[in-house]
């Protein structure tokens, strides 16, 4: 199957990262396509950020369906554009938080998020309402990590993460920890082997999960609200072309 | 002071009925600038419709803060843009749907929604759960009109809501009413006279609202996760001119 | 228009300064009638003090119908008599509580509340509940100043106040402050200043918004349980002059 | 021990069913003491009528404090002035809804109320998610019936009321079914028999529940925000004597 | 009445502490029957520990019917197999975490709980929020004291369990502590003696709550989903005599 | 890998047909152990039912330890013995409710259950509620099909189940259908195809889920409350052998 992973905003190194996570997990005989979003700014660090970069996502979306296109991921731990995207899939659509968030809530009773600037923790807590992981997440927790030092090979920025992570299991009564950013999509295996408990990163996580929604042929509900966007009306001016 | 009304969809009509609507009740000290989106669909029916639809309102927002509005109406009911308005506008942004839902909470203990297609009434449930109205709201109910039928003089629009409003006072033991859509601005003092209870438009609400904060002096939260958009990063693509 | 503003405890002092807030807010076109509770205690600071002032404050709502007046306001933060007062009047009544709850949601994801004793703290969050504002509010705060040394220029009130305000700005992730007592209705301007944050009083809060709703033409909804209340029934002893 | 019933309403046939229903379940060392609240309405059917009545509950209360009484029961299904009953009094203090609530919850994992007026459904919603019970009752139903039918020997009421308790137990997927004002204290037993679910009165069940606590020699918490009321303060108007 | 009291582990000494604490608090014509688990761990601290000691329970529940018990008493904290419990027994079944729960709430606007282990917390807060005690309930503090811990005289368990009661006090703003173990069931009384506010036993409160519910003559809805089980299905292997 | 499917009742035919629906889908190199409980009823419906079942469903998850199981499903839509079984188990586990609740929302905005007798709803509420899926869950919907009927090939049983998923669609607002009973496994495919819906087997999905778990390489969080049971304890009675 074809499994097409976004990373929303448009930092070809994020996407490599996590091109490479992807492919890391998935099935033999899934093939990943990864692809940044086609404008928009090189890190979504809030909901300004996430509002446009949802475009140049949702054009991936639709390139994706051309491109036959199974499912898809969105790597962005803010879940941006996931209703958007997934009205104009026919496949499954999943975001990098709610997957995380499921995956945890299989192995523990509670998580931690660690993720990046405080103003995303306001971002994470609204997700974590929406889709009804409230009573399960003990606690989200910011870095003041920029997004882009993540990129940055001489940041301190994986001792900063693992400090987080030892703190909330020291004082959230957690049992495991979300990694709140797409770009710490490469430390989940060591930080669980180090700290021995799961340390969950959503990207890998998506990808199983939709690969496993695709071969049960689960496909994105379009009986109802999200069938696919309404057609037969005009679309004006420089996002004309995204007329469905 | 100067108010910015965005109706974020294209269709200069409807821009225009909920400028009457606005201009109708605001204060004669201030003046309203009404907008339509500047690009995206001719109604706003769906997650898609509203994610492009943003990029749209968003510039409008942005062009606001040029002409020194102090504050601003999101004149779509599903309240798309809403958080990323406001880390882009210094002062207050309201969107029409959660206007609507204080006020009624103010004249009521519980109110019902009457509002176009079935697929937005999830959207509408979703809102009222993110702020917190999902137990003062009875239920959410589809007349499956669609929004640019309420812009046809010819159709039997006002007749269907009208109805659909008996039935919710029949059915929902509630107390008051909010029409679920901007295209129906023009129809909330007709229909209160008519059914003998508080029928409630967001335009108009949100309007009152937004004058009072600004005459308040409260303006957006600038010091924690609604600050100003990070600058400093790249920004690429055709929407590249949105960076902050 | 005609807005009554109704301090239920029985001191004059108090009453003065909530008016003074009161119309320095209103609109020139608004008169604001001030009234102090005519019967009960000095200051409300619990439940038994909220119940009994409660008989003056409906008292003085009776009044304000005869009096013509076209909305309310109940300046006591604990909104004591709120729905009550409801079924009295015909046109809206807002608490002070709510009115300031609604405005620090409206410009911010999340508040913190400083208010006078700790057991007020609990009175607070069963509103917070009651309206659907648990989650946004972060936390409540208590400065353990009696309501009275609010009252008191020698007080080191404005200090302690102050303080509270800064703690909950670097521990709660608040966006903004609610200010938990008619008699703080002085400092919000200058706090928000001093503190570069939206503070908020709910007395001006709540006479703009009952402004807005009584030119929007929004009354209190009869058609159902807020209803006038039944009459026709006996009423006996020293309240039976109460008898709607 | 000693435990005072009171009837916050004025109608002394109303009181004395309660007290006869207190008496017939309480052990044979409890003493009921009876009152009808000292004035107000004759019956109770809203938040105004419950506001005034809730000063001659609490006379009552302070009465019973003199008359050592060891609890007390709130014989209303608002449960009226409860916490500032809990406040002036040293005993436990139950109100009629909360007790059938508790009950309820121990015999079954789901009912329904049916109540009197349609408008106390909203009070009755209001109590149940106030102290949690709001996932565990399926429906609040109205009977249209005013409170003071059920004292008239000749009103259809029993017949109604029976069949609003059939539909509940047809259409609410409820186990047990609690009677929702205090002037149904009589038809428990019987609608138990004949509807061969629990049937639950509150008055009944508050007397054994507050039997309970004053054995177990749990009284209220006075550590906290149910302390005495704070005295020292000037107390003015007809209610001065009301000072604690 | 007969009262079976059962202690789902299976150590003698702290079935002779339960029963000895539902003695003190049983009405004279109320006989206590105390029953341990009759197979299973000698502590319960944990959700296995709980699921096989559940069928130990079960089989006393069962006895008990055959001896004519009017109602029954689960003394674990974890409230072990108690709709299980309820759909065998035709009367009243209370745990002894839901019955501390409720009678909290009578009392305070706030608890703590204080139990053993943290691993216990996690099923206590699962209760909490099962029964609908979640706002109510402030905190769930552990001790890390084993179980078997407080049946040894010479431990410190009494010293420890007092401070964190102190720290609840001194931090929650809880008016009342809920004792989160049933071998804590002797220490209630003097702990509210030294700490001045309710310390709650369930295994006392849910003798005088099902007292209470056989004396009004409400046993276990059998309507509905806590019907006796399904019987004419074939049982088999070592418990095949479990088949009801 | 090695996942273990597990029916906790003991009817083998069940087995059988989970056991196909579990290797129908899982990959060439999970291979599926499956077994029935090792004592117990032939079918669950209701909590005794369960209980006594998670004796035999925990003895064959032990058995799957010392098979060396890198996972396990447990094959009954009330996930039995869920929270034990994650704490004897050093893989992870999945209920088939949950599993099905989870992929229900990343297919639709909103699903129903249909599910066999009315008295299982309440379990299915119950988990639904544990778990957060509350507010996703349009409704759940009994047929009153015992779960022994869909053994049997002559029943009427998937006529009457297609009905009511039909009826789901029509009248919930459902965007996906969730089958309630691993019996009910081989049918979700076809009636997928019929309705034109995600309709959702939990076994299915479950497999795919521990398999991505197991591929994650994340296991049971150990290091708090799912830590293995605590061990030297003295165990009694017929299930001593169930010490860990």
């Amino acid at each position: 199957m074809r499994i097409k992973v976004i990373n929303p905003n448009t930092t070809a190194s994020m996407t490599a990262k996590i091109a490479a996570a992807a492919r890391a997990i998935a099935l033999p005989s899934t093939e990943i396509i990864a692809a940044s979003g086609t404008t928009g700014p090189a890190s979504i660090e809030g909901n300004y950020d996430e509002a446009v970069a949802t475009v140049g996502l949702l054009e991936e979306v639709r390139r994706g369906e051309a491109q036959g296109c199974d499912g898809y991921v969105i790597a962005c731990f803010g879940d941006p554009g996931l209703l958007a995207a997934r009205e104009i899939a026919s496949g499954p659509v999943l975001g990098i938080a709610e997957a995380a968030f499921h995956a945890a809530s299989m192995v523990a009773t509670g998580f931690s998020v660690v993720t990046t600037l405080g103003r995303s923790t306001v971002i994470c807590e609204h997700l974590l309402h929406r889709y009804g992981f409230e009573r399960i997440c003990r606690r989200v927790r910011a870095t003041d990590l920029p997004v882009l030092e993540l990129e940055n090979p001489r940041s301190d920025s994986r001792r900063i993460i693992t400090e987080e992570c030892r703190r909330a299991l020291a004082e959230d009564r957690a049992g495991a920890i979300v990694l709140g950013c797409a770009g710490m999509a490469d430390l989940a295996r060591d930080l669980s082997d180090e700290l021995g408990v799961p340390v969950i990163d959503g990207v890998a996580v998506a990808v199983t999960m939709v690969e496993g929604l695709v071969r049960l042929g689960l496909k994105t509900a379009k009986n109802f609200d999200l069938a696919y966007p309404i057609t037969g009306k005009s679309w004006t001016g420089r996002l004309a072309d995204m007329a469905p």
